[in-house]
């Protein structure tokens, strides 16, 4: 199997907890729709970081590059509210030469709250579309390496 | 022709102006990604309110209620950057008994940057989906009323 | 001592962990200065969870009140930067009858990058400024009542 | 006079209008307190853009500079709610070697909201402290340059 098939990267599911604090709301009580999508990046870039291949890591390449999304969908299917404990859960789909796919949800003690497919690429510090290095994809392909992993908040990843 | 079908309300365009400050941009250099939700958010309350069912209005309603999103599909196809003068199109594409569906974009100087086909309905306050009120519906048929639209920086409608 | 004195509140450090993500910085290529606002609300937040007066706790009192912020006074040290692992100190200086003081400052790795002073109140849902309930002013004195502190994210509390 | 003393500076008010959106507001009905630091920070840079010292024109010097917050005192005063129409004052009130001191307030059909003295300076790309260069005193002493000025939402100067 190739080290960039989905096979490898889809088969597992990052998960990262997030509460929902006083800025995420907006004046219907509930969560702002823009606030799911904070989420979702979070989830993104902390399953990125186990990987190690996070922000840090591709600024210090010969071209420093930067992850940018280049489309969503996204389902708002249950509100949450102050407080609530929620869930980011993160799979990638599909992993090309230039863009990766990933399916994104946010559950609540196991309930759906919100889905999204999103597009991910690389652009450099300019804004020119970028391949995604081939250390990125490699990293991505043998996920999570326990060197780039040693601590904090980053979630779990699991089959 | 019904006065709730798209026929009418999809003729015309609104269009907002948005500036990029310091808070929409994110360490890319360009605008984050998930302000640009909150630039259509912002077009599409402006031309609520020139409809003259903005937030206010739905809230001294006899049961108080809230627009919300129910599904967005972007895309980001050229970034904005700092100080950039931004313009936020949105037209009705269609009104149904409980959800609008709306067609945004945002272009700089006649550039389009992003495209979204969002999905929009009205909840009450425990959250609960509502109809769209027949108010609402007839308003946003014969809009902008003169009356509701004395003065501000709600944008203008186009044929 | 009386229970709610600052002595017993002041006395304990509550410490919250904040990773850096996209949404937190602007195209200077550091953290936008409003967001340091936003992971001390954090700290706030879960230090009042902790002591089991947490914003669900205030909205089921016979009438709802929410925490409000009547006053900062901040201080922007040293920048933070993509992916920083930070820590939100959070103290209680004094708690009055209608206003609490807290002192708050960011660090890290030990070095302190921002620091506040915050004065918070409750208020009504119409707005009104009210007393902080008895309640609320006892189980901050003698906290973290554990029964309010089964699991999640809360950070810690120290002396 | 000198060209770059506050008399002169300290003797022109800025206002700015400013729309309560969705995305300002928090469950408690009212804006997040750091939604009116937003709001400030785009009454300050419609400012400095109208003198002709906006965030472009100091990215564009030979070491590119950017405006930073070193300090913020604010006071909360009274509560603003969605689509209320809002206007940030800015007062420079002293300008030194290498920080600026302005005053600013939100206010609501002339009603106060929020106060606060705020300090800035600028730093380099790395974060290093810079001295505010002489172009940028003198623009500011001799502000508004209508070449600067051509068009937008950038607010209006009054003695």
């Amino acid at each position: 199997m190739s080290p960039t098939s989905e096979g490898t990267a889809g088969g597992k599911i990052h998960r990262f907890p997030v509460r929902v604090y006083y800025e995420d709301t907006d004046f219907s009580g509930f969560v702002y729709h823009a606030s799911y999508l904070r989420f979702m990046e979070r989830g993104r870039s902390e399953f990125l970081r186990i990987c190690g291949i996070g922000h840090q890591m591709l600024l210090q390449l010969r071209e420093p590059l930067f992850w940018t999304v280049r489309s969503i969908s996204i389902k708002f299917i249950r509100p949450a509210g102050i407080e609530d404990a929620l869930t980011v859960h993160t799979r990638v789909a599909e992993i090309g030469g230039a863009r990766m796919f990933l399916e994104q949800r946010i559950e609540r003690d196991g309930e759906e709250l919100t889905r999204a497919d999103v597009e991910v690429c690389v652009i450099s510090g300019a804004g020119r579309p970028r391949r995604i290095p081939e250390t990125v994809r490699e990293r991505m392909a043998i996920y999570p390496r326990s060197a780039d992993n040693p601590a904090g908040s980053q979630g779990e990843l699991d089959a």
